[in-house]
């Protein structure tokens, strides 16, 4: 980057800033993917093979951007995916995505793993946000952590699939994030020394870092240690579409599945009630070398898109992928890396510039495509290359 | 490039030239394209995909390169491409690249948004040019300079229809160039003040920098920003094929619409009563993802090419790219951001040596295909990799 | 790497590591391949034309990665690959190899030509290892090396079938290992020079240097130049498969054939009387420009998979690799420069970090494909791209 | 390349010696080709389309790389292809092919355009070399070439067909070697300045540096501009088949087409009494974009194989790509940049050792491939990837 580019503007940009400011254990928890990340690339390189069709002299004077997902009223079709840990990025992270995603009028997703409770969140802004949810061992928690998110008004539930045992993220090994030899320990320290003003505005100030959805649960998520020591023995591998079918029956607002890959999937989602499914392999993050989920999303909107809502993520990262994913059949996209660069690069403005780029970009590709709303969004209007 | 390549050849070397003698903001919205710039490396990236045949042993002692494009006798199939503001690239640059179009024997072509009004292109070669119109809301501005470019001895006109409103040229964020806030300014004023050479040829001997075709309407041009609220209030979203009709009715010349990349548009405009359609993505300006012009010439030229002239812009960078899309159908080329980096690299000469350079190479590729004529340069002459 | 980056993970992170330690010529002589090294590239390279599945919320808490392979129990369907002379990478290198696979639970091979006899390495683990076998012109050397097998307890045979003469490995050339010119001893003295705790570790304290199984034979084996004299005396470029069936007939144990990679020559190789072939391009390393192994295995596995066991290597470097050849239908790997950096860069307890690595990848690949057992992971849990 | 790279041993390490050796515009003309070298990538990339098949327990005890190449008993089938001006990249350069040529038991090819005479070259060996022509518009200069060649003992005429006029090498013009402007003789000089040694070994004692065989005609060919001007003004663009019948009807020894690259040229070469083709696009020196020779090789042998011999040249870098020729069809291949490299880095000797290498390859990949002689190298022993 020139010494003249002085305006973040893509995800990229945002990432770039956000590098520099965090320790760096930290942004490649953050940015880093399963093994050999191969997914990871996968997922934002897939976009690429599908291309746009310019249309001309159509009247696009009143193109409209908005949408319903899973009952909200959306400026976009867009919300900013569930992201453990968020409070780590910036200040009391979570407020802050959630202010961003009101501000813009898109959906925030608190996480299971989130530094803020669900509580904390919903009064920054007063709005319902959605709840992600993994499935604990111990069921008493899970029907607890149901009731306090029904009661801060969440009316759309996000249970993740796709994570029965966590997927290994290299680097956190690499950098001495997970582990506790010295190497570790040592490389941490000077990881931080090299990050004073997170450690004074985040750090510091951003306490408690305690898990603010589980904090009687896990007691210090500082140490990347305790936390994957919680979730080894607290995730339930033994899950199955039977639990989701316990899930329906005691949770009363949309229940949506998160991390299906396969039609067969999908198909068993819809079966056991679910409202909707996320297309999505957790950001390539958990099985590396399976396929991007872009080239997963075409078929499961084509086999379930009239028996429930299609979402997807994992590698969206501008307004046009956000055409393409609605042109394929989704009904919306969630973002997770994005919105953190931009929070930790640049705060919760960074966050509302970002999806305000996003909304451009997606009112400007529908011009040059000569349509004026989102349904008219179809797979004709894209080419495979 | 080494220190001893001492002479600019292609259309590489001298962009090369000009980035080293513009200010960056300048170089950047002449180098830069929409979003990702997928589409602009698409554009010349995708020549590559098709192969010339060579042919031996045929008599090629009279190889002519020349050609009618639009009424126009032309020395080779290549016409210069309207690009907004040339004189902020070179002193009046329009008139600079009317004199070496007309010194090659080829079409200059008078961007609605240039710097020099069409009377002073025309006076400065006294011979006719080809004109480019954007469609304004206000409808009487459009009589008026389509009155005042026949006056001045424009014979056809270029009506460009993919632009409803500008694409999102990123690097114009990123750099300052759009952008109001303190960062923008100071950015600018740095990257003016690494250009001297510049600002004393052009920035200050080069004006005046209104639009002269516009100059009562658009106030100070120099200004990125102003330019910008000028297109976004005047530029009309809602204009359809029964605006071209209209276009037809008052233009009595020949009426070429630029920017369709799909047979249904391209027949919508011949239908409206068009002369030619230009297959083109603006450069890559406009609608990121969209896919190349190169592969979008064949179905046109088949559909269409036998109604009116097929032409064809976007990525053109050599002679051999010429004979390509001429075997592909397209009746000739227009060149956009090459004659732009030949003149504020190396003058007026520059484009006039670059122009000589395509002649060249179409000559030397039509001997070893073993052609005398354009005409001979059929799809059979072509291989896809 | 960052100088964050402080515990190896991958067997990229052990090669740095090795290339840091070893003196340049040997390091070049493990790491190379043949001629261009186009087949070393792609072996590597080719395993990403294969995607995993995600499958979801099937109970996957019984996962298990054990296996028979050849008779033996091992913890995974991995094997340490026959490397000659590793015991130039490190002190008695294949006893610590040996040691390793042993806690991990795999079978270690011991190579024809290794530092360490077969006897010295049974010693350092009291268990049953392979052996690998060359043949040699000398019949009455091959009798007297298989009965000191078969006295040390060896029970499985890999004899290698792609070293009828030594592949041209152009890096030893160029770097002087192989070559008596003045050029080639100065440069091997200078890389000596570079490396002075291999010296001292290996070089030294590693004595003797001779070839454990032959040292009646080779003379001299620290000098490349004697060992690639002398197999270019006494390999045997008539070897036929009836040489083959000679050996079926004098060895009483398992007989697999490594370095097969066209069903007509499994086929061969199973007519011969073999209890199983290993696909393999020895590591690229003889005649380059060869196809992978990985894009040979599916037809050798169909084709002869229900009558021999199937084994193949060369580009395994993680767990999700062997996922791969194990859905494809191989019974398991052989891994060679993998634990042969790891060992170089890390010592055995490089190997055993290495070998959990890979355990620890297959188990959560296979979560996350929803399989317990490795009989679940089919062809049909793959895509191919 | 590492600083222990002491022994040159691939074209590629020859290349490197030649360019720290040569004027930069002699190693430019050298080195380069026609445009955007698109071609002169493409003929060395192409060959890695194609996988030879690893075949094994073969008895290879007998193999045999020799061949006839139009008469010529070779020891490999490799010629050395006409190189024009060879005299400027070492002293007496034509000589030293020559002599190399001979040692190593191939063809060598006297170009119309070398430095020194065919007598000269056919002097120092006193063995029968190849001759190549161009047609001049003078015929009786070449029916006087023709009666030296014979009388030199020439039996084999290669007559080009591909140059009609000079391709466009743009390095030539970048670097200064074709112009005469102030800029280009200025960086002529300072890149003779820092070649001090080619200018005492070649540059003085390497003199006269006329054109052997056409010294009489070309004045000066130090200078490029004379040389191209010559090219310009004698070489004729209006060759056609019928003066191919005519050389035919003069001709008594063998006469090779050079330069075919399209089926339709080949059979009309047979026609016109060819004893054989050279699939060539010169090198990627004249029409660049068209398809690379090896892609080109098998329709055209599998046309015209059995009525005349098929060579190839064209990016052939070693002995396995020779190997993947032959059993493509080809008799044999010539190989143009690699001996000059190897002559101007390396002096005799490197012509030498380097094709020892090529041979050295095809033996070692004939044994992996199990085969004795090469006409058992058939297309069933490729794959195309
Ligand atoms: C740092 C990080 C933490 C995450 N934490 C959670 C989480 O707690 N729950 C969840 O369902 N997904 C989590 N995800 C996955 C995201 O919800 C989302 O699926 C993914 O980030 C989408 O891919 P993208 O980052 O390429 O947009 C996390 C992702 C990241 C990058
Ligand atoms: C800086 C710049 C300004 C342009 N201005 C105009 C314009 O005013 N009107 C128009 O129709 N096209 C305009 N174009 C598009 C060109 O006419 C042409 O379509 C495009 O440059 C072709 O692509 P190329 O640059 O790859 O040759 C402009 C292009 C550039 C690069
Ligand atoms: C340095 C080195 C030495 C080798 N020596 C032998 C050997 O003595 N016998 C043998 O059968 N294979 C030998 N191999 C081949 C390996 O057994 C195995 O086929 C190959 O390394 C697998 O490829 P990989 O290195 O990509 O895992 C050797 C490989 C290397 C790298
Ligand atoms: C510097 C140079 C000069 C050449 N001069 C001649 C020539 O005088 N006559 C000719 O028929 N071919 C000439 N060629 C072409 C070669 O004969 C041959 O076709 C080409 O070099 C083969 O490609 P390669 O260089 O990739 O092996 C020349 C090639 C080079 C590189």
């Amino acid at each position: 980057m020139s010494i003249f580019n002085v305006n973040p503007v893509t995800v990229d940009d945002y990432r770039r800033l956000a590098r520099r400011k965090l320790p760096r254990f930290l942004f490649d928890y953050l940015d880093g993917g399963a093994n050999a990340e191969a997914t990871l690339a996968a997922n934002v390189n897939d976009f690429d093979r599908y291309r746009l069709k310019q249309r001309v002299m159509r009247n696009v004077d009143n193109i409209d951007t908005s949408t319903k997902l899973a009952g909200f009223d959306a400026a976009m079709p867009v919300a900013l995916a569930p992201v453990g840990m968020a409070g780590m990025y910036a200040r009391r992270g979570e407020t802050q995505g959630a202010r961003a995603a009101d501000a813009q009028g898109i959906p925030f997703t608190c996480s299971t793993l989130g530094i803020c409770s669900v509580e904390e969140i919903t009064a920054a802004t007063g709005k319902p946000i959605w709840f992600q949810l993994y499935m604990l061992r111990d069921r008493d928690v899970i029907q607890s952590l149901l009731k306090r998110a029904e009661a801060a008004g969440v009316t759309t539930l996000l249970f993740t699939v796709d994570l029965p045992l966590p997927g290994m993220r290299l680097r956190d090994y690499r950098n001495g994030m997970i582990g506790t030899n010295l190497c570790s320990k040592l490389s941490k320290t000077a990881q931080l020394a090299y990050s004073p003003r997170w450690i004074m505005d985040v750090g510091i100030k951003g306490k408690p870092h305690t898990i603010g959805n589980l904090s009687e649960v896990v007691p210090d998520p500082d140490d990347l240690n305790e936390y994957k020591a919680f979730i080894d023995s607290q995730f339930d591998t033994s899950v199955t579409w039977e639990d989701i079918a316990w899930l329906r029956s005691i949770w009363p607002g949309k229940l949506i599945i998160k991390g299906v890959m396969e039609v067969e999937d999908a198909q068993a989602a819809v079966n056991a009630g679910a409202d909707g499914v996320v297309v999505s392999n957790h950001g390539g993050r958990q099985l590396d070398s399976v396929a991007s989920s872009i080239t997963k999303l075409p078929a499961i909107a084509q086999a379930v898109g009239d028996q429930c809502e299609v979402y997807i993520d994992s590698g969206i990262r501008s307004g046009i992928d956000v055409v393409k994913a609605v042109a394929l059949g989704a009904q919306g996209v969630l973002i997770g890396r994005p919105w953190i660069y931009a929070m930790a690069g640049a705060g919760e403005q960074g966050v509302k510039d970002l999806l305000a780029t996003f909304q451009n970009e997606i009112r400007t590709a529908m011009a040059l495509m000569g349509v004026n709303s989102l349904a008219e969004l179809t797979p004709e209007l894209l080419e495979r290359v």
